[in-house]
């Protein structure tokens, strides 16, 4: 294998793939990347069995052919070159990565012993890659990063005609959006915080293609795939849309950004539990703070405000996570009765987006 | 108290003295900013008793006064602002902070229970603050963070006819500099880091005053000043005077950040000891660097090399600290024989520093 490439676009697939693969792995097969020169350009791959990526880049192929090397090691050193053009060569037993005045050689590993990356399983459908990304990204930050429940680290990826809908819960947020759908039935849990990295990946494209069978849910776009093993586990999907069919007793609207910015002023009056409290007061709602040691804070933002006034507090963090999800927006606020969450919601946005997110309120003395 | 002050600058003002500050104190009062208010504006202060700082900032004192605050959370307080104004009043027990929206209210400390900041000791002489400040923040990095070995930790300043010198050391590199000096006798001992530190804070004048006695060495400079008790610990001067007096038996003159590049490109090859080797050859240094998982890096770097052609091999991060001192010039290595230090040296800078700095090479098998 003997090739030729823009440095900084190989060093950031190298970099995508490395990311992808498990840091620590028993068998170092699985951290290693496969590039493949042909006369199309160079194939990067990567898999430790659960998850695979794979991407295509340009490159100059001066004798094709394929290697296996440590995925780490390769991504730093391309990271580091300064030089705009890079050879990649295996010569003996080493992957040789040359510059003008330098020369870095990585041991090759036995590309037999790789486990290849899987069959994508068949189509179900497309939506547009920009929409589906973001619209991940925002539903992503409301899935729990504890492994040790795997169904809350999910995202619900259904059909439903032509929508695509996500859904995501850790029990104490829920995130819930939409985006246009061309396709067929498709019912899947995948690891929401994965599969929103790869979907970023596939908005550098127009469309992205939902590929899935009872095992995986792969994403597909010009340029690469990448697919996952689905979580085993039933989504309490029922619940869900029960808990999403909220109607408010109070109702908020106001720019998002600005609530964003009060409620991060607050946060060193947040106290030991982390908590802000949000009051619907005439024309604003105001956000206060309670600390023992440093103080109180209390500010007000425009809002137009309808219903009752009600009063409500959060975890500071959760409402933080739930306003960025509507970053540059008018959002409204349905706060609930009782300790039943708030409601965030905000119009279709002009990519298609449509997005709901739930926060359960502290319970307050 | 009662005033009005430019956010920014009273918050970068603050975030300076709570950085300080220690973070954890049984002593609440002592990691408090003391603000006063007066006809000319603000003065901020805070002391640990080790070490102090005051600076002065424009406000627009609607009433005289003083208050003392913890410093920590009306740094992040103010940090956070975005409205362009503050204003700063007492209200009972309270500290308030106000924007158009929003208060913020911080406890009072005790102002009586406050050591104060000392007097600053009588003037030794004077120094450009730029240079002061570059010259100390280069000869820092070869000081030891290690406070169980004091002695380590400190940068000796130590006037020398029309010069000041500063030394530093943590036994494996040294750091000597020295500046343009107007003034008398001066021969003090403080901690390294934390002077650079409030060093960066005078270069905003064009010259900063050194003030010492027998206990403690202060910075002046229009706008603050900042002390620090000395370290009762004598630096092995003569030893270091020693080292520096140093002959090559190989001399390489090359671009400090071409070389700086090329090091932390060997850096993923640099192994469990984080080794990298330099090998004088004709016409350039070639940098190394072999691990048994990662592979093997060779670069070379344009030189001009005389005297013998010798290799050694270094601490990555210490010569990478060191080459860090030189950046932008044109940097002398000189090469000595067997174990003894290289010797890193350029030509005095516009400024008026001049500079050379040791590293101690590594026992290769």
């Amino acid at each position: 294998m003997d090739l030729t490439a823009t440095t900084s676009e190989l060093a950031s697939a190298v970099a995508d793939v490395a990311r992808l693969l498990p840091g620590r792995v028993l068998d170092p097969v699985l951290a290693g990347v496969v590039l493949r020169a042909g006369p199309g350009g160079v194939e990067l791959s990567g898999s430790d069995r659960e998850r695979s990526l794979r991407l295509s880049r340009a490159a100059t192929t001066h004798s094709e052919g394929a290697a296996l090397v440590p995925a780490k090691p390769l991504a730093e050193t391309l990271r580091a070159l300064e030089s705009p053009q890079v050879r990649l060569v295996v010569e003996g037993a080493r992957l040789a990565v040359r510059t003008g005045a330098a020369r870095f050689a990585l041991p090759l590993l036995e590309l037999g012993d790789h486990p290849g990356v899987p069959e994508l399983p068949p189509v179900a459908g497309s939506a547009p890659a920009g929409a589906f990304a973001s619209a991940l990204a925002a539903v992503a930050t409301a899935a729990s990063r504890d492994d040790a429940l795997p169904v809350f680290t999910g995202v619900r990826v259904h059909a439903a005609g032509d929508r695509l809908e996500l859904i995501t819960s850790d029990r104490y947020r829920l995130g819930f959006a939409s985006v246009p759908w061309a396709g067929g039935e498709l019912d899947a849990l995948a690891p929401a915080v994965q599969l929103a990295e790869v979907a970023k990946q596939a908005a550098r494209d127009e469309r992205v293609e939902l590929r899935a069978d009872a095992d995986r849910l792969a994403l597909a776009w010009g340029g690469g795939s990448a697919s996952t093993a689905l979580l085993a586990a039933p989504f309490p999907d029922e619940r869900a849309r029960k808990l999403l069919a909220a109607e408010g007793e109070c109702t908020v609207v106001l720019e998002a950004d600005e609530l964003a910015g009060a409620v991060r002023r607050a946060a060193p009056y947040s106290g030991a539990n982390g908590a802000v409290q949000l009051a619907a007061e005439d024309g604003e709602l105001r956000v206060r703070g309670s600390d023992p040691q440093a103080g109180e804070s209390s500010e007000s933002v425009k809002a137009s405000v309808s219903g009752g006034l009600l009063t409500r507090s959060f975890q500071i963090r959760y409402l933080s996570d739930a306003l960025r999800a509507f970053a540059g927006r008018r959002v409204e606020l349905r706060v609930q009765s009782g300790l039943r969450s708030t409601v965030l919601t905000a119009e279709e946005d002009a990519s298609g987006v449509r997005l709901t997110y739930l926060v359960v309120p502290l319970r307050t003395p």
